[in-house]
């Protein structure tokens, strides 16, 4: 099973690709979706958009993992992200991929076990059960660890059913 | 001049079309996009832009006016609008619509005269200026508002630059 985590932000979306191959999880590919902040506001949530778009035709993951955000306190910056997320979200049920969202707690509970961890363990924990042989930037490792908390989620469901 | 006007929201999204002829402004086209609230959260996000593409499509307007939302007091509704704003932009950027964006003051400022005008004295005005024989709903008319500015600037920079 292929799953795409997304960490979705108007200046830099992060996105990870992993694979559960036989019970080990591995990245299939990673990266940072940029726009420079002085492409127009509308350019840059389009683009990425169309990015999404770009890395789900190549993948072609089945299920996509994004952060719930449930909160936050700036209203300015909500509001940025609520288009990030739009954009990711639309790309998805375009390319008819499953959407499945988990809170920040859910995804620092289920990589790190601890539900306040910071971006820093969680890209070190990520880097570990991925054993990657690169330093992600936090966007990227914040992707990934969604996608590791959707898979570690299917794994704990199927162990639980056959029980 | 065909403008397309949008008053992006998660769970309605208004609309309208504003046709320039000859110095009259005249509505071709108005409405609102509805989701019911159980529909999940992504679907409805998807449902804005798959029924925005197919609003420009059929009227191919040239140009867009939207809400430039600045400031929300609620970052849980800014979240929700920015998602639905962004499904509006991503579909004008696919469809090669130029985007033009107003703050609620200047939209209001341009209907009404007064920048701090009820949603209601700007249904009233809009159905003025435009001569609306039916009493559009409040995301309906705010869309038609935020075409009826444009068409105004776009008028009043022609008649500028022509003194």
């Amino acid at each position: 099973m292929l799953v795409l985590g997304v960490d979705p932000g108007s200046l830099a979306t992060g996105y990870g690709l992993v694979e559960n191959s036989g019970g080990r999880l591995r990245c299939v590919d990673a990266g940072v979706i940029r726009s420079p902040s002085r492409t127009p506001f509308f350019e840059r949530i389009h683009g990425i958009f169309h990015s999404m778009m770009d890395i789900m035709g190549r993948h072609m993951p089945r299920e996509m993992a994004i952060e719930d955000v449930f909160f936050s306190k700036n209203p300015k910056s909500a509001l940025k992200i609520g288009h990030a997320r739009g954009a990711a979200l639309i790309a998805a049920v375009e390319c008819g991929i499953r959407i499945h969202e988990y809170t920040p707690t859910q995804i620092k509970q289920s990589v790190v076990g601890y539900g306040r961890a910071s971006k820093e363990q969680v890209r070190d924990m990520v880097k570990r059960i991925l054993m990657l042989h690169f330093q992600p930037t936090l966007d990227t490792s914040d992707a990934l660890a969604a996608a590791v908390c959707h898979l570690h989620t299917v794994r704990f469901e199927a162990t639980s059913k056959a029980r």
